[in-house]
């Protein structure tokens, strides 16, 4: 089929979009032709407005509408605690469990070689400067439990294990609530036998 | 957390394409944040700009940005044999098949009376027309293999059955080329025997 140049250049873009492949990306172009068009002027809208709208927190980098963010702005956060994440979708994550009560620094991703991602191209060397200039207590370290996010942990703590009187943690690593040991990964398992805990 | 209010928007615009839950809406907003301005802005073009250009073709409803699409105006198709489908995309699968030389007719959906979707919500009417005053021998219905699908093929089929000199065929049902009959459901295998054919 000859392709409509228009319908080409929206496939080529959503394509771009994560976890949206081509015949996704297919599948929207097509809706989106088939959808009234105020309709499909109030998503472009959207997509136009979040980036008028919304920036980086100047303090931690997670994202915000205005120059701090809503928790680095809360009084009755811990701000002697730092939780580091590698995104606000990891914030979120953890902001949902209710059971974090401290701040965040998000790092804007994780060190990837493979990806040309060093130290500093993500947000380490403010980290580190926030370390100094406030009065942190604790870092808690909740990179992914991946390759890139445990190499950044790793660094992380290295970078700052002679900090005085700052403890360095990091997220437990076990077999999920609810999951079963007969289908958890060995990795996984082998890591909630080493990081046991009396009861 | 508390939601920036465009960032919400986003999400909630997002969430109404097909196939994009609530989850994958925020994952996408989330990554519209963290692109540069001129790739959101540029999706966010492609969509409009979809809107702007695309449009049904006049005769077949299939999408064009001309009055008729490239297959009504190809002299080389055969304009005798129409092949019914629901969706432009049902039209781009069969075109991608080579093995259809006619041109289409695009319903714009199926009759489907839980959704309120009636004969009249469809292009059923436009298609009966096109036959009143075309040249056609043969109706190819290529719904798809749904409740709604069949049943939409029922309904072109019993209002056409007495046209003159008009054939009305339907694609044929059965085991998928590379499938395997001990993974086949009942349905698809009762259909495969008896729609049997000679060798």
């Amino acid at each position: 089929m000859r392709q409509i140049a228009s319908i080409s250049r929206l496939i080529s873009e959503l394509s771009q979009l994560p976890g949206i492949g081509h015949k996704t990306a297919q599948r929207l172009a097509f809706h989106i032709v088939d959808i009234p068009n105020s309709k499909a002027v109030k998503l472009a809208d959207a997509i136009v407005d979040v980036k008028r709208h919304v920036r980086y927190c100047d303090k931690c980098f997670n994202i915000t509408d205005r120059e701090l963010c809503h928790i680095c702005e809360n009084p009755s956060r811990d701000q002697t605690v730092i939780c580091v994440v590698e995104s606000a979708r990891d914030l979120l994550a953890i902001e949902k469990t209710h059971s974090f009560k401290g701040v965040y620094h998000v790092l804007l991703g994780a060190i990837s070689p493979l990806d040309n991602i060093g130290p500093d191209q993500i947000k380490i060397a403010e980290l580190i400067s926030r370390i100094g200039k406030e009065d942190v207590s604790e870092l808690l370290i909740a990179t992914n439990p991946t390759v890139e996010g445990e190499a950044t942990a790793l660094y992380i703590s290295r970078m700052l294990k002679n900090v005085p009187d700052l403890e360095i943690s990091r997220i437990a690593h076990g077999v999920p609530i609810g999951g079963d040991l007969e289908y958890t990964d060995e990795v996984t398992l082998a890591k909630s036998i080493e990081g046991r805990r009396k009861i």
